[in-house]
């Protein structure tokens, strides 16, 4: 028998990839590449001279310069031959003597960084992050229970293999979210139990919606054995109070469940403080340890994001409270099979827990630096979010924190037709509108999941300078006097 | 409701995990690991003075020194700051020219490497990369069917998750086998159909015993949809001749299987030549296109062997041949959903396909380090062999490829009853015995797989020096007597 076409076709295919959707990287992201490929050939056919692309938190691709300090211990431990070279490297290439330390430390205990590493990650390293986060919580954290990971997403499918069993397992997802968690839960045939979050009060938590959905998804028959929290949030840019938490932590040890909390922007926040998962369950742990003390928390968190945007490093860590010895021995042995994080991007990991400090040659530099960023984010989030409160028919809370803002849009009928006539959600349409008017890439509310009856996007604010925003201004009006 | 145990258990998490073996990094990886702690804190009741882990694939952890030019661009790439000192990088540090040239370039096309960069990796890298392919291989390669990845283990994840379709799925996997493979399988619940390679014939492929197992596997019902190839062999170390590709390339095409050619150590070949699948397959189709132009072949390469050794980086591709475009379309969404490989691992692959070349400034120092790597490496696999041909008992060919020898071993009886006794196979006892008198970590057959009623382990010649392969004469030669 021989028959002339290949194997596999889209009908044979794991039916599992096959149905994940992540919008994220999708038909409006290779649409935004065609046109920058386009410019940089000189095209002067498009309405634009630039792709901004709003469509992704990726700091250094939008002119986020990378932290000094980080490079320069990188470009030490990637070529330890300049280590022979110190006066020329603090005389005349601008490196400081705790740069110089620090690169000689982490050599010491990584050795080459084109070594794979321990499973789970660097010794050394795993034992950063735990005086980083005893600092930040003010409670023992236990190196031991630290994985070092390739970016959160590698976590998040780390643990996320773990926990799902079989078609029946359910995982609470808040909605909208960051949809690497529902095209996992698609991967792996599990089921994604969506719970949404109240726009009302700024894209918080709450709890009735969570014990409803929980509750219905038990009536219908699946084991609900996960609750996945975004903190702050993406997309909604939600920064969650400690009573949010609480009650959250409260409904997990009523119900069982493992609290997979994403803290990837714990350093993105502009409004309130940050509050980890892991501090709020060791206070109530203390506070009423027979209620507490089963629960199972991972909590993770990246390089990528913060004003560190190290990204393409593919660096970040997890940390487990609660799981039992022979679950976690699963967990060791899920990662040991794709051998090791990237070793480059556990050293960022190692350079972001334990930056310079006050009085350290490189902390002026570094300070400078850092809170520039920082500032940066803030003033273009605020730019951006009064340019949305001048916009007719959109609506946005005040940025809270991470990247992003997740305004709600609301289009006149005849933009609903135009879409349905194209086959698209509205949102979706009015996103490809902008890029192709604007050159500016954003992500219809569709990729993320909405409640019903409402539409969205997201945008980020790491785009430099704010002229953008005023282009979005124009589209937008043009767009509601064209679909009127 | 309230419950004071953790929600997951040994018994409740994924079962497919739980099944999944992964020997390499397993039992033995875990005790070396302690030893080499207890020696670090001057432990010295041991009776060795050095752990040699020879347990796995990882030369720089074992003295290889990463090639200087590779390095030397990383620093660049990492610390642009760096080129605004052309004068003293070439002048005080060493560099060439052609570093900074070639820096310079890269930092051109990938921006930041803190930055994500496309899913499927920098466009002007896989460019690189199909030009290298093309050099290789004397046919075109065309850079969209390249997809860059973490290591080339995360690449045959992503191949395995979209060819994968639900229980039935079988994938012919050599035996023995490097346990990413079943442990892949294990985890994505597919089934390992197992076919024996030859050891008489230098573990070479032997077509009848695919076929058997093929045919006895869609006997029972399963939908054997793709054969994975590991040339050269890990853990045999075979490098197989043309006649064989032929034959494997013709039967996949005539049971319509996608061929996975696992080519990672396509640079360790001490004895023939390497012939890559890509080449072999588009001559069998210039012979005759009716018979193999539906064939469907991805091949993967790495940075993490070779005599770059750049494991840490996590770098490497896969190519990919005959897939029809919805199926690449999922294979692109789903290594989307992981954002993207590391890119300074991306980098590395550019620099490893793309070498210094004879008149080039670096070229003499590559070529230098590179040709020392190599001949090390066939010089200790010269002494391992003549080691292992003068152990009672030990049957081993010689080198052809790789970085490993695969020695059978015939143990005497009352070893296999002491193994019993401790419930282990007599190869693992065999080897934890090893380790616990000599500090050297070996990896029993059974890791891999490997014929009913033969026994042997796996061992790299990467650990520096020839001493520690004395020990295993001496090791082997009490332990024979002890269980005479």
């Amino acid at each position: 028998m021989s028959t002339l076409k290949p194997r596999l076709h889209i009908d044979n295919i794991s039916p599992h990839v096959r149905s994940a959707q992540y919008a994220v990287r999708g038909e409006l992201a290779t649409l935004s590449e065609e046109y920058r490929a386009r410019l940089a050939k000189g095209d002067t056919d498009l309405p634009f001279d630039q792709v901004i692309s709003a469509n992704i938190g990726n700091p250094q691709q939008l002119d986020q310069k990378p932290l000094t300090f980080i490079r320069q211990v990188l470009s030490l431990v990637e070529n330890p031959k300049l280590l022979d070279h110190e006066d020329v490297l603090l005389n005349q290439l601008d490196y400081k003597t705790d740069v110089i330390e620090r690169a000689k430390w982490l050599l010491s205990k990584v050795g080459s960084v084109g070594a794979y590493s321990a499973s789970a990650g660097v010794p050394a390293i795993k034992e950063s992050i735990a005086k980083f986060i005893e600092r930040r919580d003010g409670f023992p954290a236990d190196p031991s229970k630290i994985y070092l990971s390739g970016g959160a997403s590698s976590g998040v499918n780390t643990l996320l293999h773990v926990i799902c069993a079989g078609p029946d397992t359910g995982v609470l997802v808040p909605i909208p979210q960051y949809p690497l968690y529902t095209a996992s839960l698609s991967i792996l045939n599990a089921r994604c139990v969506p719970y949404n979050l109240d726009e009302e009060s700024g894209w918080s938590t709450d709890l009735e919606i969570i014990r409803a959905s929980h509750d219905k998804a038990v009536a219908e028959g699946t084991d609900v054995r996960a609750l996945v929290i975004i903190n702050p949030g993406n997309p909604t840019g939600a920064s969650l109070p400690e009573d949010n938490i609480r009650a959250i932590l409260a409904f997990a040890a009523e119900k069982n469940l493992v609290v997979l909390a994403d803290e990837v922007y714990q350093t993105n926040v502009f409004e309130g403080r940050f509050h980890s998962f892991k501090r709020v369950l060791r206070l109530l742990q203390q506070e009423n340890p027979n209620k507490y003390d089963h629960v199972e928390l991972a909590s993770l968190h990246s390089v990528s994001k913060g004003m560190i945007g190290e990204c393409g490093h593919r660096g970040g860590y997890f940390e487990l409270v609660g799981f039992h010895p022979e679950v976690e021995a699963n967990i060791y042995k899920f990662v040991s099979i794709t051998l090791c994080a990237p070793v480059v991007g556990q050293c960022v990991v190692e350079l972001m827990v334990n930056p310079p400090q006050p009085g350290d040659p490189s902390y002026e530099q570094y300070n400078a630096e850092y809170s520039a960023i920082f500032q940066g984010l803030k003033e273009r989030a605020d730019a951006l979010h009064a340019a949305f409160s001048r916009m007719e028919g959109v609506e946005c809370g005040p940025p809270q924190g991470s990247m992003y803002l997740f305004p709600t849009i609301r289009l006149p009928p005849r933009a609903a037709e135009a879409a349905a006539a194209e086959g698209r959600s509205p949102d979706e349409y009015y996103c490809i509108r902008l890029l192709k008017a604007t050159g500016i890439c954003v992500v219809p509310g569709s990729g993320f999941g909405q409640k019903k009856d409402t539409l969205h996007f997201r945008t980020t604010f790491l785009a430099p300078g704010t002229d953008w925003v005023g282009r979005i201004v124009d589209f937008h009006k043009k767009f509601m006097d064209e679909h009127r």
